[in-house]
Order: structure tokens, then sequence, then C-alpha cells
């Protein structure tokens, strides 16, 4: 009977004696100590559009001049300036025509002597002689009486005029381009001008990436209970790849001593190594024990005081850094840019990354462990106020987390809580923060998806943030968000929404839905009798489950009104989110839950409906002459997206 | 005798009357006219770091949920909350644990019933009565007397706690990611969380790419006289990839009409045609008219009223958008950016480039022509007042105008002048702005470049502008640089440097240099003789003619000292650098010039010594304390870096 492992509690609890905590910048000088950052050597790339993005090795010097002579910069006559003086329209200069046309590409022959004047072309070589160019505009070609070509000057040089000197553009000898820089298209230029048909640029670091656990798939492998998709491989192989190194994938190995080891082995023929998984601490043990095993120094970092990443290892193998990062995608990502983007910069030749930071306020408290650096991810939204940084909140676990986060601020170890109303000092990654034309921050609902899609293809980005009904209307009272999406039943009037409003904010009218309990389709219990009825039924079994929504959530209150102060098995157990009762329900850890009608379907549950509700739209009257508050009304009102709606299940109808 | 070539001033006169320019905006109007720029269709790129910088075709909903099922964020004991209610320390409460052990990737079978727990792994499933997961560092594993595994819980557990719920990260059927969304490494990381292994993104417009002109040599070619290396080629195939096109590179046609037109056929299989090339009006009416030849619309505008630019030709043909750009660098990449890169963007999914401006003033007076919305080329200098930007003033058929450009201001149309201390709006372009740690402006020197490669070496960005001495100087006064290099001597004392330092400058000792007289070698007035002698022979020979130096340098003035109001043939032709002094005299075009000994070896010329001279620094005084400052001074006392500026010809010694 007694079939639990005991020895996977021994090696968790073994294995907090391994972990010894550091601080960051301790973790990074360890680190440090026993790795040599300078550039790769050289490779010699061919001049190409290849080449974008890359290092160069040493300091190009220019092998010839460029121009190679003095050029003309125009199409007219080669001429000596002081021959010129003088000339006007109404008394011009006659010089004599010499026997060659100086196209581009031909060398002179003939010395420009004293009142003589050679035809040149934009890019032509100037003759000896000739100190400057007159252009034809300023010039009359015509026969002398002996048949003589002969050009008339209207207008004086003056020595140098459109002369390019040999040698202005890129003297030969001169460094033109310096070790270090990142080639642009400007650059490639610089070098096809000189003549170079292939460029000394770093050679990138490649680095092996390796994915453990049991429970990873490969995208596009079968589902199955309790496993997840790797997506570590594809974020850290994207995230080398950005930091200037060549990803090597590994791909997945499974907690096993000798799959991983044979990888390990494999990874470290590349530059660097990086493992990610090891999120349960018996597993992730393997990987640290095989590392460790490799020979001095071996593991000189487990475990960080930071959060997302505590259990971060730092290694150095054979003079190569060897990094395993936690599992969960934030963590991941999180110390990949903390531990491993810097070695990668440093091996490809390319400086610190700078770092972007902007001043933000936090609109609600942002709790922390005390021990560790927290890092928050946060969300920023343009408000009159400057910005504001919501933290997403959706955990370590989430690939979201950092995906769909516009960067992130760190509460000091030691401090518990910052208070709503803190400036923080946010530091933006990814890319730069594009302001949104159009803020919406409330409840989630796949109409509202709908909109956002048909505004951002008319190019209104759309910045989408769902904090639930409750927390929509406290951003749009402190001017937030353009727009609120609610559905907010008061329990007094059972009217939706208008009871909520504060004053400045106004309500478009947006569409009914329908609110029901979602169930597995065969269940006696509910299938084919009405919610009510299907409700008592529920209760009055012991062994029905039911999931709850979060609170704050305006499901939840219809909810807690529906159930009238029970609180049946599984009243604790808050989903965050239509999708997760439904989810909650088809995989059987829940028997019942409440949720939109439209989430049903795709799940294959029985819907039985309990109450039509509002989803409308809250905005702060300032905000409605805005144009992209403009254009989302009428969407509203427009009548094929109307049509759309109703396709989807949503009531557009006038009386709903 | 009158070989010159009346078709070509034919050619030059009438493609005048061809040329209708247009203002910017009508040039854009036109042309865009006869353009449909949506997306190009998708195409379906398998998961992987090439999906970096692509762009979404498709809104992404999400397929199933993530996680799949409710998720252990720790490891520990599945639990009923409600079950651990009042533990602590002291007083544990204590449950059966049930016989099974939920590892990663491990399917629930026993529900946690009530006083029952579950071990679970991070990342574990979460079974069917539990409702939430009691990390392991708040628990004792012990066995009770019958050998029944239990665990003592010494912290309650709320609902929910270290529970990720099914979906909360993403939920089936929600929009995740937008079309038109550029992929990172973190959206990446979204797709394969979702399992997905091929994502369908814009196609990359191609964008054919042609040069012409018989003066061009493909980089790597041997050069010849007159001829000059194809760097719009390179340029244009490297921007075409920065703006999210792919690059169809044609190479090099002559100015042939069957050759050009076969290249412009094969160039019409591609989304899109540039072509760069005929500076000289007469052969780039070839192209001109090839693409006119092809049917309706084809060329819209011939001619905008920009500088650089003006010669731009704007073509649709067969539906698809052909430009000829001209052919100097300069002008070739401005119009790109201008008329070429949006269309490409537009193609390729992009939004329109963010325009990037500063603010800035203008330390010198800058000229424009009246007729045309006039682009000037600056350098952007750090100064405690703010920006300044110095004018490139290179001219638009230098390669060199545009890379080493950090932005343009624009001086409007029928404006003259735009005068010194101007405050203008720049342009930025190419990449970030990074402040350099020193800014040097002044007078060149190879010595100067060796200081400025060891500063690279050890991480200072160096900006560096070749300004001349009296140039540096004044930026010196006006605070806009920390070192400004000068070789000036004054005319009564004969003294250096010093007596030029304004209030406020101090000068670092540099070195001694050679001025002097290069010539061919072998050249009999030259060769043998002491400077004195032969310049005196030089200025005898009406046949000898000479390359003078810029106004403003150094070298002018100790020219003009030397010449004593004699202004022998060549007087007026006034080159800009050593550089083009010695490339002047080895091309044969001059006879002789004045330069620093270290460019005649390059050039296989001849030395006479006149005077040496001494290239200090003049520096502020108010930035001798700069960190980047004194590293530079530290590098002048270096004795290894001292010894390399000997051996390069620079004497060191005391009494230099």
């Amino acid at each position: 009977m007694p079939t639990t492992d005991p020895p996977f509690l021994r090696r968790v609890a073994s294995q907090d004696q391994f972990l010894e905590v550091v601080p960051r910048e301790e973790a990074n000088r360890r680190f440090h100590a026993h790795l040599t950052l300078a550039p790769l050597p050289a490779e010699h790339v061919p001049l190409s559009a290849d080449l974008l993005g890359r290092v160069l090795a040493a300091d190009v010097v220019a092998p010839l001049d460029v121009p190679q002579f003095d050029r003309s910069g125009v199409d007219g006559f080669a001429v000596r300036a002081t021959d010129t003086s003088g000339a006007t329209d109404h008394s011009p200069v006659t010089l004599r025509l010499n026997g060659e046309v100086l196209a581009c590409g031909v060398a002179p022959v003939q010395e420009v002597l004293p009142g003589t004047a050679t035809v040149i072309a934009t890019g032509g070589m100037v003759p000896r002689g000739a100190d400057a160019v007159v252009m034809v505009e300023h010039t009359d070609y015509r026969e002398g009486p002996d048949g003589t070509p002969l050009v008339d000057i209207r207008k004086p040089a003056s020595p140098g005029s459109f002369v390019a000197f040999a040698g202005s553009d890129i003297g030969r000898g001169e460094v033109v381009l310096r070790r270090g820089t990142v080639l642009t298209s400007r650059e490639l230029g610089v070098l096809a001008a000189l003549g170079l048909t292939r460029v000394g640029v770093v050679r990138r670091p490649r680095v092996a990436i390796l994915s453990t656990g049991d429970e990873l798939l490969a995208p596009g492998e079968p589902m199955r209970p309790g496993a997840v998709y790797d997506s570590n491989a594809a974020i850290l192989a994207a995230a080398v790849a950005e930091a200037g190194g060549e990803p090597v994938p590994l791909g997945i190995a499974r907690d096993r001593e000798t799959e991983i080891a044979a990888k390990v082995e494999q990874g470290l023929e590349a530059d660097m190594l990086v493992l990610s998984g090891g999120t349960s601490k018996g597993a992730g043990d393997i990987s640290y024990r095989i590392i460790g095993g490799l020979g001095e120094p071996g593991i000189v970092v487990h475990g960080v005081a930071i959060k997302p990443g505590k259990p971060v290892a730092l290694g150095v193998v054979r003079g190569k850094p060897v990094v395993l990062l936690p599992g969960f995608p934030t963590s991941a990502i999180f110390t990949f840019h903390e531990f491993v983007a810097p070695v990668i910069r440093a091996l490809a030749g390319l400086k610190p990354a700078a770092a972007d930071t902007v001043q933000a306020t936090l609109p609600v408290r942002a709790l922390s462990e005390r021990g560790r650096a927290e890092y928050v991810m946060v969300s920023l939204v343009d408000t009159p106020a400057g910005l504001a940084a919501y933290p997403t909140a959706k955990g370590s676990g989430a690939v979201t987390s950092f995906a769909q986060a516009d960067g992130f601020f760190c509460v000091p170890q030691g401090v518990e809580a910052v208070e709503a109303g803190t400036r923080v000092t946010v530091q933006r990654i990814g890319r730069d923060l594009e302001p949104a034309s159009l803020s919406i921050i409330g409840s989630h609902c796949v109409g509202l998806d709908l909109l956002v899609g048909e505004l951002a293809g008319q190019g209104i980005g759309v910045k989408l943030l769902n904090v639930g009904s409750m927390g929509g209307l406290a951003a749009a009272r402190r001017g937030e968000c353009d727009i609120a999406p609610i559905h907010l039943m008061d329990p007094r009037t059972g009217t939706y929404n208008t009871p909520f409003l504060a004053e400045g904010l106004t309500l478009a009218r947006g569409y009914g839905r329908r609110q029901g309990i979602v169930f597995r389709k065969g269940d006696g219990r509910f299938e084919g009798r009405a919610a009510a009825e299907a409700l008592a039924a529920a209760l009055a079994d012991p062994d029905c489950r039911m999931v709850n929504r979060n609170a704050g959530a305006g499901t939840r209150i219809l909810l807690d009104r529906l159930l009238a102060g029970a609180k049946p098995p599984g009243y604790w157990a808050q989903a965050k989110s239509h999708n997760a009762v439904a989810a909650a329900v088809a995989q059987g850890r829940a028997d019942w839950g409440m949720a939109i009608d439209t989430v049903a379907e795709p799940y294959g549950l029985g819907f039985l409906p309990v109450q039509p509700e509002r989803y409308d739209f809250a905005i702060p009257a300032d905000r409605l002459d805005r144009p992209s508050v403009r254009r989302f009304l009428d969407l509203l009102a427009n009548a094929s997206v109307r049509r759309r709606l109703t396709e989807l299940g949503f009531d557009l109808t006038e009386d709903a």
C-alpha cells in the first residue's frame, strides 16, 4: 500500500542542502571568475546581406582611395577655373573643346590646357589641368566657323566646383571601420566601395540547448495527460540568436542519467551549453550531478536569491560555460537574460546590452517574497499621468508572463510589498514599447477578441489586459484605460453594469451573453435538466465537485448569489477564466462550474442556461472623442460585425 | 579632330525636358495611386529561430489550454486546503498519504479525499479533490505505527496555493497572438507552448536589385582607371533585408539597351525591381526608356524636388513597383529609404517605420540649394548644451556620407542657408545613437587612428570628426568635443599650437610629424634635391602642377607661408586630406603637393622634408577629469603605444 516513493522525498529533502543561495552579484562574480570572455576568432564571410548584425573582428584599413580619382559630380565640362572668371549669360567665356569625352570609366588622355575644356559625365575622371567642372546647364555647345567644337560658359566656376577629390570619401590607409562594429547596410556599402569581397567577423558562439523532463513533448507530438509542450527549446534557441549566438538544438532528454549524460557530452562540443528543466528538485538533481562530475571547477553557483530563477546553476566545464536554467518558462528566460545572454554577447564581440528603463506608477499593490530580489513582470499602459505598470501576475510557470510583459521591476530582497501608487523603475524587454492606440482593461470575452482583431486589421494597436470586471472599472476610474469591458450584476436590483458606473464614466452598449452551468455530457445529474433543478441535485450530492471562479470576476458574483451561502465541494478551487472552468470540468477535476455558453462547445461540454447577462463597455467620458475609441464604437454599430458576433452566440437584439 | 560626341550632348540637353520635378508628397501620391500594398500571402515556416523578425500572417487562436491541467508550482503535497487550517510548527496537521506519486507527466488516478494528501512534483498534475499544494519545506514525512505513510503539514494552505489552473496561462480559443505581430523569442515560446510546429507568416517581398553603369566594378574585380567599385548593390541588398524583404541580386549591367532590358525582364519576376545607376544623364536615359516602354502606367514620377535624389524615377510595371535610384551612393540610399523601404515594409506586413527624431544645434552655417528640399547629413555630438549636429559635408557621391552620418535634417525648399546656432530636427538613421564616451573633433592623423583603436579595444566608444585644426579649435571652444587634435603654426613666431589656445583650453603634448613635398619617384625636378631647391625648380617650371590643401587645414597655412604669395599652376585644386594630395600626385594629376611623410610610402611617392611640426591635443580644461579623457592621456604616456607611434614614423622624443 505505501507505494509512495521515499527516494523522491529523500532527494527533495537532501537537495535543499546543495542549494547554497547567493546574491545575484556574487553569482555573477563566481561565474565570471572562471570564464574567458574575449570575442571568438574571426571567420571570413562573403559580402552579402548575411553579414547584417555580424561584428567586425578587426579594424578595416582602406586599401585604396575612394574615389580613386578626382571625380566629376555633374554632367558638364572639365575646365581650369581661372579660365571661367567673369563669365555671365550676357558675356559667356568661350573655350575650345578637347577631343575626348570623359564618360564614366574612361581614363583621360588629354590635359586641359588654358582656354580648353573637356566634356565630362557625372562620375567621370577629371583630367590633369582641370580643377573644376561647369554644369552642362550653364553652357552652350556650338561649332566655330571652321567647325571647331566650342563651348560657351555662362557661369564662372570656383576651384574645386563639382569635383570630388581622390580620397575625399575614404583615404587609403584610413581606418574606415573599427573592430567591434555591428554591421548594417551602411557599413556593407563602405566595404563594397573598398572592393572587399569577404569580411572578417567574429564567429558566432554556438550554444547547445537541451530541455530535460519526462513531462516534455516536442511541438507536434500528440498531447497526453500531464504532459506539456516544450516551449523553452524554442524560446531559448531564438533568444540565443537574438543575443548574437548560433543555437544548436539538442532536443529533449528524459530524466535518465545516461540520456542526459550523452546529450551533455554532445553539447560540450559547442561553445556553451544551456540546459533547462529539472523543475522538480528530484529530477533537476540528475543534470546537476552530471555537470558536477565533469571536472573542475564544475558547478560554481547553485541557487541565486532572485525570483523567478532561484534554482539556477552556473558552471564551467572544460573551460566552457554551462548553465542549468529552471524549467518554468518565465524562470528560464529570465535567468537566461540574467546569466546567459551577457556571456553570449561577450563571446560574439557585442557590447553589453544597454539597459532600457522607464519610470512607471504601480496601480495595484505588489507582494514579494522577503528572502529574494523579486522581479515582477509588468504590462505598461500609457495614462495621462504617465506610464502605469500592471503586474501580469501569471507566475513563473506561465509562458505568457514573460512573452506578454513589457518589462519588469525589482522588489529588493527584504521588501515584502510595494504599495499601489509607488513609482517603480521598469526594465523594458524585447522591443521598443509601441504606445498602443487603444487600451482595454477589464473582463475578457471571445466577442471582444473579434472586435480587437478588426481594429488590428485597421492598423490600430490595442493593449488588452484581462484583469476582470472590477479591476477594469478601477482602471477606468484611474484613467488608465480607454475602455473597460464589464459584466457586473448588482445583486440587489439584478441590473447589469449601470449601477457600477462611477462619476466620469459612461457606458457603451455591448451585447448579451448567457451564463450557465457547464458539465460533462452524459452526466445524469445535469443532462436534460433545467439549471435550478440540476443545481439542487448537484448540491445534494456530496461527491459532486464544482469549480469556482476567482473573487472579483463577474461570474463569481453571479455564482455566489446562486449558491446563496452554500459552499459545496470544490468551492475553494478558483479558476481564473471561463476556459479554466471548462477545462476542469472536461478533465474530471470538477463536475460542474459556471461559464458563458461560448466556451462549452469547444470543450465538448453540456450547457444549462442560468442567466442572460450584459457585457458592456465602461468608458471614461474624456476618452470618448479619441479617434481609436470612436473606431471601436463604430465597429460595435457595424452591421457586419454585429452579424458575426451573433454567429458566435452573442445576443445583439435590442432587448438583450 | 572634333571627336567630341554631339549625341552625348544632345541626350544631356534633351533629357532635361523629360525631368518633371515634383515635390516629395506629390511623388509619393502618384506612386501609391498605382500600387496595392497589402501584405503578401502567407507561407508556413517551421518553428525555429529562422522565424525571428517574421510577421504573423493571421491571428493565432490557442488550440488547447496552457497548462492543460491544474499544475503544481512546487514540490510538495496536493491537499484539500480546508484540511490544513490551523496547522503550525507546533501543532501540525497529519494527513494520510495516497499511494501514488505525481511526478511530472504522470496522470493521477486517486482522488484526494478528506484527510489525505498526494505527493506531487513541481509541474505535476493536481488530482481531483485537491485544491492546493503544500511545499515540501513545510512538511515532514513519516510512517505511522502501522507503517502507514503520513505527512505532517506545518503551514496552512489557502485554496489555490501553488496551483496554476488549467488555461490560466493560455485559454483554448483565446487569440494569443495577432496578425501583424513581429516574432521575437517571446512569441516563438508561446507558439511552441501551443504545440505548433509551423507558423503562417507573411511571405517576404522579393526585391530585385540591378546596378547599371560602364564605370562599375563588382567587389573583387581588379581596379582600372576611372572605375569605381559598385557599393550600391551591397547597401541596397542589405537595406532590402533590413526593411523586411528578400534581396534578389541581379549584378551589374553595362549601359547597353539589350543588357539592361534582359536584366529588367528577369527583375520583374520578383515582387519589386530597384535599379541604381545612370548618374550620367545620358546613360540614365536607357533604363528610363526601357521601363517606360513596358506598358501602363510605366513611369509615373521622374524627378523629385529633393537633394540628394532629384533624378529618382518611380514607376509601376505589370502591377509591380519599379524604382530607378540615382547612382551616387548617398543619393541612392537616401531615396531608397524615402520611396522603396516603405513599399517593402507594407508588402512584408510591417508597420511604417517610426520616425526617430532628436533636436540638435547646428554649430556651423549650412548652405542649401534653393529649389529643392535639401537633406543635410549630420554627425551628432553630445555637448553640455545638448546635441550638436555637424554636417558631414562629403556630398552625395560619397559612400561614407550616409554610412557615417547619425542622421539628417531638412532645409525646406526655398531656403538658401541655415545659420550657425539654429536648432534643427534631426531624423536619426540606422540605429540608436550610442552616446560616445569620447568625442574628438579636429585634424586627422594616422597616429590618432592608432590611439583611437586602442581606446576601442578598451571598450571606449570614440566619435571622431575630421574637420581640420581650425574647426577642431572652434568646436573645443564651444565645448562640443573632449579633444581637438591640432597642428597650427603661428606664422609670426613659427611656434606650433600654443599661440592658438583660447581661454579655457589646455594643450596635451602629442608628437612630432614631418611635413614635406611629395612627388613621383624619378621626377628630376625633385628627386635628390633639398626641399627649398626643389620648390624653386617647381615654381620656375610652368608645366609643373601642384595640388593645394583646403583653407583651414594646418598644412595649407604652412604651404601658403612657403609659397610666399606665389600661385603656381594647380594652386586652386584644394584636396581635403593628406591622402588626396598623395593620390593626385601618384596619378599624375599634379606633380607635387605637401603632406606628412607617413602617406608618401603607401602611394610609392618620394618625400622631401620641409618642416617638423607638432601634432598636439587641445582639451577644454573642464573635460580633463573625464575618465575617457584620462584614458586617452594615459595612452599618450604609455611606453608601448609610444614605441608603436615611433615605428609609424612619428617623433616622440623630448625635443620634438
